[in-house]
């Protein structure tokens, strides 16, 4: 075959046709960020995600959470109690995105005196 | 004063009233991420940009650009000449944050075979 498969060519989040780039918009959506960070630190149950991202409704963050489960970041389980006990955490592939995500986020937290409005000329 | 004007908190982008949270949003805006990566390759006009990001409008790319630059992420350049030129580079801040978010992207890109739905059980 002179043509590879799709699947076989290098990865490229420039090319909107690569997976890439939808994985790459999971994890860099506005809540996805955010959920990242703070699994960072640990287990949370939903309601302790709710309450560390300022500002997230529960419906985006169920959302979100299920997005990154479906590709593999995020790890629910539920343990069979009653009343029902969930649990989120990153899987080892989450632990690596996620520290990528912390970076950014701490950069710019660092950085924030800079960021705002340039002089002109 | 008992208490710190708001400006003179730890930055935190968990905190949704921030304003590192509107710059993270900015940096990991669908477009935005994508601007990033492109301009640490060099300097690019706007039909360079456009051809580079996949999928990209015109209309998007130039509200993307106008939203890096305020920032002061992205240094526009008109060049006093007939027909006009403009050339977008990444100014010493736009250098730093770009390195991240390259560094998040190429991290997908090299796991992209690790994503995707987990098996249950």
């Amino acid at each position: 075959m002179s043509q590879a498969l799709s699947t076989d060519r290098v990865p490229d989040v420039l090319n909107e046709k690569c997976p890439s780039r939808q994985a790459l918009n999971h994890v860099t959506s506005r809540w996805g960020v955010l959920v990242l960070i703070v699994l960072q630190s640990g287990t949370h149950r939903f309601s302790s995600l709710r309450r560390r991202i300022g500002g997230v409704s529960e419906r985006m963050l169920a959302q979100t959470l299920r997005v990154l489960e479906e590709d593999g970041f995020v790890q629910r389980t539920a343990l069979p109690v009653v009343p029902p006990h969930v649990e989120y955490d990153l899987t080892p592939l989450g632990q690596v995105v996620a520290e990528k995500v912390h970076a950014l986020a701490s950069c710019i937290e660092r950085n924030l005196d800079r960021i705002g409005p340039v002089q002109d000329g």
